[in-house]
């Protein structure tokens, strides 16, 4: 059987947060790394097998649309693939893309190294990775969409993903794209379109609603989001109380206590809820994550400004759940990433060198 | 490390037809039978686990669209979801879904079971599973499409999927949707619409360039069809030379020499090719695989007719590749099934007392 690897398990909640939290960016980052303990350097590659007790998938979520006659017209579900490693934490992995993205999103690297899922998989955690009602194998919607034609216009993600200002990469960034067209190639055709209105209130119901369905499903989880599904995760984690702790991945968007909501800074949005319904936030671990290069005064284009503004509204949320006696964090990575972290990213190379590449 | 299944390995092409193939269609049946030989009643099952030495994903094939300016869109590829297990067989197999479809085709069945994907990766099969060009995870296409609200049609899946005269089962029929309607509401779901114009002869190109450019990525390997892909099994086999054998479930559509070609029975089609080309199929195993409750006279509707002339079809193809000295071969499961392995697939549950169920 496999070799455990001796990383300590939590035991609560706050333990939780205490011993993952940083590693649950950190592993991402530097496989080396978790919880600022050193683990074996093979802990997330091929020579530590994956070993699943067993794995699947299933929709959740949904409607039905029924004719008089009793045809039906099942829609507005999300997919949801599951892997159980044998012996497996307690705690699953409920892991939700952004906007733009699908499941991918958590799969291997656009070079082919093990992404989110596998490097969680290796070390015990169960995953349940999600396409959102009407994207990706979520395809079936009820209410129609007209997806354009192709129009080249991935500078947008370019500057959306931070790798850099259009067609230059940041100096600093760690992207293999730098280096590797194939992988840049990889990285573009990991966008897939909307397959029915998408992001209005109806349809952030849609997927709130299938995301709770999810944990009541299959228990506590934890759930981690990315960008869009960032201000999704916090209503679902009201509806849900088997959301057990939230790891959030760059999101400007949150919910705050009637009464209590700071004007936004668009395009983020600050949504009221009940301060009862709020509360439910202080009782779970929450971390929400950013990364590099995120400008600190205000800049162009717009969708680079909008991640510093992101992170000013990240930390009136993280405030105001700990003002009420919540247990939320807000990490920077550039504040705690140390040398021997960024160089063991790129084994090999150091990520200092580069400088700003053009394709 | 986990126990060997102690079954026969492939050890040429001809072999492989005669060990594998009433087995890789017999396995999914009946997990207790694999190529007529008795194997552990548990090998399908989870306490036999999926020990992979890596999984991962990728897109391969599909078109970039470039500006002016060098601003790009990248789309049409192909979606492939890769697992490996550790000590993997020599040959991988690729499975492509069918009309309506994506790779779920493959994963756990409605009712939670282990489907192809899981059975074959505990039998130590390497598995590559497509989201084809413009559907599912490969949603971003080129050329843009119209997708309708949903309207509720799937009585004509009922038909077309052979569960029985919609609203009606089968008496036979071996679906779990029939005693469990939350699998019933689950296998609905399996569908998801394209996100661009589908099945034209420019698509059928892209499709069998992205899923040749896979077989040319990957190496030898055995390629399954389902249905819609079947017909487009053909020519990927001819463009690479790395589609070692293939599998086809329930297709009526073929390739035949110039020349050669006989009258399709509508929705069929026959589609020439060059001779030299036509040889290339020659010199690998094909099967190809229909299952029950397939009329033998004409009858209605006609989407159940289609599985009947489709199987006329096969028959011409099968002998086509045969006398140009290929090793060809129609399975029709009726014809092999024994009453051990129909019981064995629902375990303590006979399937010839049901009766006609309505749900």
């Amino acid at each position: 059987m496999r070799k455990r690897i001796p990383t300590p398990r939590a035991t609560s909640r706050r333990d939780f947060l205490k011993s993952s939290a940083v590693g649950l960016a950190g592993a991402a980052l530097a496989p080396g790394n978790l919880a600022g303990k050193a683990v074996p350097a093979n802990a997330g590659a091929e020579d530590h097998p994956i070993v699943l007790r067993t794995q699947g998938s299933f929709m959740v979520g949904g409607t039905v649309i029924t004719a008089p006659n009793g045809d039906t017209f099942h829609g507005d579900h999300a997919y949801v693939q599951y892997q159980i490693p044998t012996d497996a934490r307690a705690l699953p992995l409920v892991l939700w893309h952004g906007g733009g993205q699908f499941s991918k999103t958590w799969e291997s690297t656009p070079d082919g190294r093990d992404g989110y899922q596998n490097i969680f998989l290796r070390r015990g955690f169960a995953t349940y990775t999600l396409d959102q009602p009407r994207r990706g194998r979520a395809g079936r919607g009820t209410e129609g969409q007209t997806i354009s034609a192709g129009v080249p216009n991935e500078s947008n993600l370019w500057g959306i993903f931070r790798l850099g200002r259009w067609p230059d990469f940041f100096p600093s960034v760690q992207f293999p794209g730098v280096y590797d067209p194939a992988a840049l190639d990889q990285y573009f055709r990991q966008q897939t379109p909307d397959t029915g209105p998408a992001f209005d209130v109806a349809h952030r119901h849609i997927l709130i609603d299938a995301a709770a369905a999810l944990f009541d499903k299959i228990g506590p989880a934890i759930l981690i989001t990315h960008s869009a599904s960032g201000r999704l995760g916090w209503p679902t984690a009201i509806k849900s109380r088997n959301v057990k702790a939230i790891i959030c991945y760059e999101t400007g968007s949150f919910v705050f206590p009637e009464g209590e909501v700071p004007a936004p800074a668009p395009p983020h949005e600050n949504i009221p809820v009940p301060v009862a319904d709020f509360m439910n936030l202080t009782t779970i671990p929450i971390q929400i994550v950013f990364g590099d290069n995120i400008p600190t005064e205000p800049t162009t284009p717009a969708n680079l400004d909008q991640w510093r503004t992101a992170i000013v509204q990240a930390r009136l949320f993280v405030d105001t759940v700990n003002r009420h006696g919540g247990n939320a964090q807000l990490l920077h990575l550039p504040d705690v990433t140390t040398s021997r972290l960024r160089t063991s990213f790129w084994p090999g190379r150091t990520t200092t060198s580069p400088g700003t590449s053009r394709r």
